[in-house]
């Protein structure tokens, strides 16, 4: 029984049956978006949505039954798990926004599609090689924060009133989005040496997104360079290598001969 | 006759004829855009205009006279097929838009002068290896259109009323235009976690598009790495390889004569 | 004593507890953002924050006693010695920014955790290389200020009344915050041809930026692929030029052999 | 004498004398923006100007003498000659910006500072290359132009009027400066379809400004990598084949005397 389940689930109509049922889904979703749309097959909608997560919580509980415990071992799997929990927690008045959320399960699209995934997976081996830079742009953040809160916190409140608005109001700046005629220009009529903060700012957190960007770029290249080079130059190495001893020993089998 | 043709259309002279008509055709559509250069010699220019058109359809048929089938299988032939058929459809009042597309005419000069052809073929070249990155992006863009419709929505009718509202608002904030003053921040003041939703959407698009780039870059520089190597290098590897076949060679005839 | 003391500094122990101190330290000033905090618990976070920067000048002075003057010639202990410093200075009411540089004292983190340190290390090595771009854009800013003061400072006060006006609206335009919208359409109603001035302007640093960068990637990349090719390819090479040595050798007894 | 002057125009301290020329200059022009600078010492700073630009124009004249019709094949004497002419030109009133083209006399220190120089030749050689992508660019805009005046001109005089306005609003939308909260967004309040114009047009000038990016930086690490590996893989390949030539005339050597 298990194992027949297990073919089941590994094969590939399977598989485009569920992706059938996220695009679906997916465009049924959006469809609870139109005004008109609800109002006229609302019903069904609500049906067919819930038809839906029916589908994916009887896959989920399928393979956890085959897999047991290995199942939580695949990122993947706990990626499905976790987004399909959201769609069944109740969505009480307070927590209408996590209705909102059920859309994150057209996600599930990435974990289904092997090209997406890799491409995902890809992204995810990415960061830890950034975590330095990452840990010293959130370093640059936090002291550029507080410096702006208690430098400007008092006559621009909206802006720089908390450590979480200076922090925000700081992102904006990074991304140069109306950071000089929205922010720093009016803070220069209160503060005229303000630009001494932000200028710096701006140049140190656009020359780490730089080397983060740098970084990336070495990174994938080094693995494509290791990966075609190792295929082709190692082939031809291993050859030279075999060609010159095969002479090594053919020119000590001469040696031994002629000395007797 | 056929064969004359065809050598006349393939001929440098009649290229540069072509390449002449083109820039004349577009500096003429340009002069159509000033109101006083119509008034002064407007039917003239009405007049050269349908020359021009109507030698790019003599071109036309004459080339698919010469290639037959052919034509058709060549990618910049259907791309000037098609560009010159839009100028031929009838510009009622409900399609004046279709007038202001003659101009895409211009765009043959593409398809003439072989540098930009290569460029465009570039271009184009490119685009599969990033279709994962695309699709993911645009996965990214549909479930955040729904979710900022469905929180947004009824309080920001202009910006996140309907599907097609939020894709382009959140398009607008993937560019970082205006994102924070313009958007995010109004929308905060009635939704104070908005960040929450919008700053996770910047970075995650950014972010893939940063992969993007580095994967044009990574792709480019294999490109020119595997071109660059396997002239030199190839040459360098087959002389070594054929050089210790040689001595070894002469080596098995050295072992053979011993034993003699 | 000395001998004692050094050991000390150097032990794993005593480095987690300073990083303990700093991270301790830069909690406490990011509460001192905290209106509420503040009024709550003011006495004591003063108290601690005492304690806090004695510790640093304790190890400072531990440091300097047991490294005399090599103390000063490792640049990070320079580095620490001018943030602690700063936060000693009084914070008298005309210097009360001061006050708000005590932060900078959570740099030190960077200065004791290795990993931080050598992506700091990585970047400064990385400004070098840089600074003849470097020059060439103060350059670049220096005429642009002076032509932009003299063209359209009489008429612009806010933007171009003086030297330090232009550098600072030539930079937000180079960031191209607002540059059309916000600055040159306004400047282009009283000076048309203003865009003569800035658009080359806006060519020409953005082509320097993107210089500074592509001279970034390729130096890393040359980094990474000189230690990478150096280890293996050197063994490889290595290798082979013994071999033929060897070769050589024996053929070379081999001919001597049968001159015999 | 022609020699003499030629050694002397040669020395690294003549070299020295016209750099400090130069910026002695510079901050002579920057001074003349400050009102109350002028007004204390106007007289002197003309006086002084005057000094410079003599000693400019005598330094050319030298040089000419010098060098004959070889001055004018070193596109950085022709470079010098323009600059200082530029200078030499009356400044009538209606050529008043003539005389904040001065400045561009600081641009002598690029020509005079090798390490500048030879930033500023790595600029120009990277140009060629790209002239393919910005011929394409130059179309794509001119094309975008004539749709824009055409579809939009009459609705929106200002941004879309002419060819010209046309042509700074489509470089103000590709540099994404308030393409959208700026632009598009009034231009779709009476062209709801607008955004099928101006989102392709982002997308394919910034994709052809990214081309340019990755052109740019692949052919850097060309050249970085060709200089690199020239140097020492060359030299390890050359005694490589020397050594494999060097056994194999052992060989034969052996295998004639075997023949005897």
């Amino acid at each position: 029984m298990r194992h027949k389940i297990q073919t089941l689930l590994e094969s590939g109509a399977f598989g485009s049956f569920i992706m059938g049922v996220i695009i679906f889904n997916a465009i049924l979703l959006g469809l609870e978006t139109s005004d008109r749309a609800v109002r006229a097959f609302g019903p069904l909608m609500l049906f067919l949505d819930s038809l839906c997560l029916t589908i994916f919580v009887v896959e989920l509980v399928l393979k956890m039954y085959v897999y047991r415990l290995r199942f939580f071992r695949d990122g993947w799997n706990i990626f499905d798990f976790v987004i399909v929990g959201i769609s069944l927690l109740p969505a009480t008045d307070g927590l209408s926004a996590l209705r909102a959320l059920r859309i994150l399960r057209v996600l599930r699209l990435v974990s289904t599609a092997p090209r997406l995934r890799r491409v995902v997976e890809g992204f995810i081996t990415a960061l830890p090689g950034m975590a330095s830079v990452f840990t010293l742009m959130a370093l640059i953040f936090y002291i550029g924060a507080v410096i702006a809160t208690k430098l400007f916190g008092s006559a621009f409140e909206e802006w720089f009133g908390t450590l979480g608005r200076s922090g925000y109001s700081l992102f904006q700046i990074m991304t140069l989005e109306s950071w000089s005629m929205g922010i720093v220009r009016p803070v220069m009529e209160t503060y005229p040496l303000a630009w001494l903060f932000f200028i710096p700012f701006i140049m140190v957190t656009t020359f780490a997104v730089v080397n983060l960007l740098v970084g990336l770029i070495v990174n994938s290249m080094q693995d494509a360079h290791a990966e075609e080079s190792n295929a082709e130059t190692g082939a031809y190495r291993d050859d030279v290598a075999a060609r010159l001893a095969a002479i090594e020993q053919r020119l000590d089998a001469l040696i031994a001969r002629q000395k007797d």
